[in-house]
Parts: C-alpha cells; sequence; structure tokens
C-alpha cells in the first residue's frame, strides 16, 4: 500500500494572486480593512484557481468512531456516548446540527467505526497500517460525492471537517506528541471535562503509549495507525482527496486539527487547502495550531467538536466572498478613493 | 436640559441566571463546551429578563455623520465621501449591506448630519449641549421604531450598531482620551490608512483639542459636545434607549465602542445590554475595549466600520439563541452524561 500525493501542489500563484488584491483593492472600502476576511478571499480564489471564488454547497462532514483507549479511564463519559451522539446527529438535535441550519450548511454523518472501536493504543497499535490506509481513503471519496440534500449531482466545494468519539482527544494529544515532540503534559488536557487526577492519568497513558510505540514522524500512516482513529484519518484523508480536487475544508478544533498533522505529513501542500476555523479551550489545540504554523479566524472558548467550530469558519468564508464578489467598485458607486495623502481642506 | 436614565437598571438576576445555566447544562454537549456562545445565551436571556431568549428582528443602524475636524487634515479620504457612502449603503453596495443579506441583518442608514458637519473641534466645540442631547435622544428613539423592511409593526430586538464619518475616528480617539485620560499618542491610530506623518498630525490635533476644551468625564455630554460627533451621539443614545426597553445592542467596532464611553458614562447599567462584537486593527481599540472592561467576540482585524464587525457578532449571539433553543437534552435524546469520574470499562 502506497499513496502518493504527488497531485497536491501549493496553491501560490503571484498572478492570479495580484488580479485578486487589484479587484480587493478596487471595492469602496479602505484598503485592507475587511482583514482576515480579504486573506480569506485571496486563498479561496488560488484553491479554486479563479479570479472569482465561489462558495455553492457547503457540506459538513462528520466522521464518529469509537475508541479502544477508553478502556484506559480517559474520559469522564462512557463509549456508547458516541453512538448516542450519532443518533442524535441523525435526529437534528445536536448543536452541530443546529448551527449547520443557522448556516445553511448540509451535515452528513459517517460512521468510521462507531461501536467497532479502534485498539487500545496503551497496548498495541490503535489499527493496521491497511486499515490507516482504508480509512485515510474513505475519507478522500467525501471530497468528491454528491450528498443527500444536495439538489444536483455536484459534490459540495466547501467541506467541514467535524467528529465524535468518546476518548479521541487523547488519540489527539498522542498525534501532536508523537508528531512535535511536545511532552504529552502539554499536550493532553480537560477533554470533555477530565477532573486533575483524570488528566494526569491521560497524560501517563500517552507518555507509555509514545514509549511503546517510538512513532517515527517520517512515517505518518505508521503513527496514525499507533494512535488512531478511524475518524481522524478519515479527516486527513478529506484534507488530502479536498486538496487533489482544489477544494477547501473548514477545520474544526483539536481533533479535527490533529488530522492535519498527518495529511501535513502526507503532503505539506495539502494545508494550502485547509482553513482553520478556531482555537479551542482544549489545552494542546494553541501548541497544534503554532505546530502547524497557523492562524485560526476564531476565539469563543469552544471545546465541543462535532464541527461547531468549523461552522462558524464556513459563515465566515462565505461572508468574504460575498464581500468579493457583491461589493460596488469605487468607480460603479461613485465613491471617491483615498488621495494618498490627508486632505486639507481649510 | 437634564436626562434622566434611573429606569436602566442591572440585568444580574441570580435566581433567573441559574435557570438559564440549568438549561445549558441540560443539553447534548459537554458542560461549558459551547464557551463564548454560552456566556451570549446568559446574557440575552438576562437582558430580555426571561429563561428562553428569542432573536426575531435583527437591525443594523447606521449613522452617519460628518465632522468639521476634518479641516485639519486627519483624514486620508475627501468629506464627501460620507454622503458618497451613504448612496452607496442605500443602493446596497457597501460591505455592510453584504453583510447584512448574509446574515439576514435590515440595514437602516440614519442621517445625523451628512453634509452638515459638526464644527472643528481643535477650534471650538464641535457642537452645543442642545444638539449633543438632541442627538441622544434622536439615537434613543432608534430602539424604539419599526423599520421599513420589517413586515409587522414591531420594533426590531436586536440591534447592530455602525457608523460612516470621514474624521470620526480622531473624534473617538479624542473621547477615549478624554474619558480615561490616556495620551492621544496611544489612542490615535490610522484610520481609514493615514501614514506616519497623518498620525502624528492627529495625535497634536487631539492633544490641543484637550488642552482647549479641559474635558471633565464627570459630565459626559459636554465630552460628547467637545468632540463630537452626531452619529456618535446617536450611537450612545442607541445604547441607552434599548437599555430602557430591555434589548440588545451589538457594537461594532472603535467609532461605535467610544460612544459606550459616554453611554456608560451617563448610565453604568446601560452596558450591560451590550456585545462588543470584535476588536479592531485600529491602534486605539484595545485599550478602549480594556477600558470600558469589555471582551470582544471576535478578533478579524477588521478596520472598516459601518456595522460590518456588528454583524457578524449579531450572527453569533443568533448562533447561541438557536443552539440554547433548539439542542435536544440528554434526556430527550437519551444520551448518557458525564458520570463526574472517568470512565474504567477495562
Amino acid at each position: 500500500m502506497t499513496m502518493n500525493f504527488s497531485s497536491i501542489v501549493p496553491i501560490a500563484n503571484p498572478e492570479l494572486e495580484t488580479r485578486i488584491r487589484h479587484r480587493l483593492d478596487s471595492l469602496t472600502k479602505p484598503r485592507g480593512s475587511l482583514g482576515r476576511l480579504e486573506s480569506l478571499a485571496v486563498q479561496l480564489g488560488l484553491i479554486q484557481s479563479t479570479d472569482m471564488p465561489a462558495v455553492s454547497r457547503k457540506a459538513m462532514l462528520i466522521f464518529c468512531g469509537d475508541h479502544g483507549i477508553v478502556e484506559e479511564s480517559v474520559s469522564p463519559y462512557p463509549a456508547e456516548v458516541t453512538g448516542q451522539m450519532v443518533s442524535n446527529f441523525r435526529a437534528g438535535g445536536a448543536a452541530i446540527n443546529v448551527l449547520c441550519r443557522h448556516y445553511s450548511i448540509e451535515p452528513v454523518v459517517v460512521d468510521m467505526g462507531v461501536g467497532a472501536p479502534t485498539r487500545n493504543f496503551a497496548r498495541e497499535p490503535a489499527m493496521t497500517r491497511q486499515q490507516a490506509v482504508q480509512a485515510i481513503e474513505a475519507g478522500m471519496s467525501y471530497s468528491n460525492v454528491a450528498y443527500a440534500n444536495v439538489s444536483n449531482t455536484n459534490a459540495a466545494d466547501v467541506f467541514g471537517a467535524g467528529e465524535m468519539g468518546i476518548g479521541n482527544s487523547t488519540s489527539a494529544a498522542a498525534l501532536l506528541s508523537a508528531f512535535s515532540g511536545i511532552d504529552p503534559a502539554e499536550t493532553a488536557g480537560r477533554g470533555t471535562g477530565l477532573d486533575e487526577a483524570g488528566v494526569a492519568r491521560k497524560i501517563e497513558v500517552i507518555r507509555r503509549a509514545l514509549a511503546l510505540h517510538k512513532p517515527d514522524p517520517g512515517d505518518p500512516v505508521a503513527v496514525l495507525a499507533a494512535f488512531g482513529g478511524f475518524e481522524i484519518a478519515a479527516i486527513a484523508g478529506l484534507i488530502l482527496g479536498a486538496a487533489v480536487r482544489r477544494r477547501v475544508v473548514v477545520l474544526d478544533g483539536f481533533i479535527s486539527c490533529s488530522a492535519a498533522l498527518v495529511a501535513g505529513a502526507l503532503s505539506p501542500a495539502s494545508l494550502d487547502y485547509v482553513i482553520f476555523s478556531h482555537c479551542s479551550a482544549e489545552k494542546g489545540h494553541r501548541r497544534m495550531l503554532e505546530f502547524l504554523g497557523a492562524k485560526p479566524l476564531l476565539n469563543l472558548d469552544l471545546c465541543l467538536g462535532e464541527g461547531s467550530g468549523a461552522a462558524m469558519g464556513i459563515s465566515l468564508l462565505e461572508a468574504s466572498v460575498k464581500l468579493y464578489r457583491e461589493m460596488a467598485t469605487f468607480e460603479s458607486a461613485a465613491v471617491s478613493r483615498d488621495t494618498g495623502v490627508p486632505q486639507d481642506i481649510s
């Protein structure tokens, strides 16, 4: 099994970027005054290879999976909550459902092993190499499918990446430690609400697992296989598949971003196609974003997952594209431009 | 002329807050995991005096006015841009129009002296005390009117506060210096794009005006009258009027928040009814927010005004209320709760 991501190329294109920035500067606003919203329009134009980027169909992929590591008492919630929350997603009652309705995003629940957990990575690899590759490929496939509620046959052009899996903040923290070398004391946090003793135990579990698996960041599939989980593998695949097809992925929080560690290790250019929606309250997320060189859009102290921050990020991306496409220009609106020097009308 | 704001009371209500937080903790999510979105739901419930807060009609009030201070060469844009942008607002081509369409907010353009500027406050007070009171009262009246596109006769229940006025970042910086005592070197910034020499001149203009008017923070109407402008007075009035009627105001950036200095000085409790949407890239805004004890929701390096950040803030407020109202509970969705202790299923 080898995966080849050579078709994923960096988005840099100075000529196109100049055209996009020229249009931004022609709009009726002081230059640069839309801040990060201008950067988002530039990024999406470069991703879509056009000076008229568009957001048409938005899908939120919620990859769900169970984790053998819960045997080590790393979550205050019982493992069956993963499946219960999947039912909640399907019934429309979870936070991500409300946010998707608010922002007109189609939620798509993907079962990546609910009730069929990874192995306990404190004792053995969470999955085989073959399973890791298959889960990545499953995620890749979601970057090119049409979803139930999308009225035509085209796939979405904007993907949010969310997840659900009791125990998966332990996998994410282990992946961050494995790829960055940062001690688990700095990568493991409270997750869904561990107390201090629980966090201490989580740190110890990850330290033991790192000693057991001796992860080599140069072999990212092996690192992923060691720590799991299936839903994280699928998000890594979604990033890679989207990058192949020049589509954007808006990542959510700590778990979702841990998949970017894997995707970026397999193909550094794939991260050009990623928007990091927010910095969560989970302890290791800031370090993870720094390690990825990412600057998140939002800081709302969220620590829910599911894609909740990604939904808000998609809304900001859509706002940025609408501003870029719909605002009047100085010329069309007959508004005087910045004179370059302060006016003296005295 | 005296205005009496004794009917504005703090929103604190421990019994109601307990009920709101009880419901938040019954929703299918880890406790507190929606971060700032939970705080917003609590604040709106306390403002509306109900454990079932609602967002029904959203209006963005864009108060526009001209400023005599532009005679001192404090803006790179000519003064006529204020009126040109008003036309742009009415034609639907400005950034705030795009954002209001995106977030289903009704934009309402209010002429507070376009082409009829305040006086040059480097030489004399920007307005008379009577004018200041009238402009505040005009703003107050907007917290209780029905707008053109609202299909029934009730006023909006959520107000965004935006503004347009070439020269008004100089008024806002002067107000911040006057109320806080912070030197203009720390309160005056680039506005719509001043160069370094322009900023230096702006600082000097404000220093001279402070020496001329010797503002007394204990007489906020006099401070407002000294530095203007009419649109800032109107936003202060909107805050006060909304607080009287227990409605929420979502403020935008540096100019819009300078009105909170005035409103807060007239009635400290009025600021309980305010949501600070973002911290802008304008130099003095962070200091202003600190002085106000405010924690903004967004940091997107915006520096446009018009209500652009407030529109995004309204969307977050609406998301928070929908989450609060629409999410399933642990009981209704049959999801297991946090056990209080980590699960040991080994």
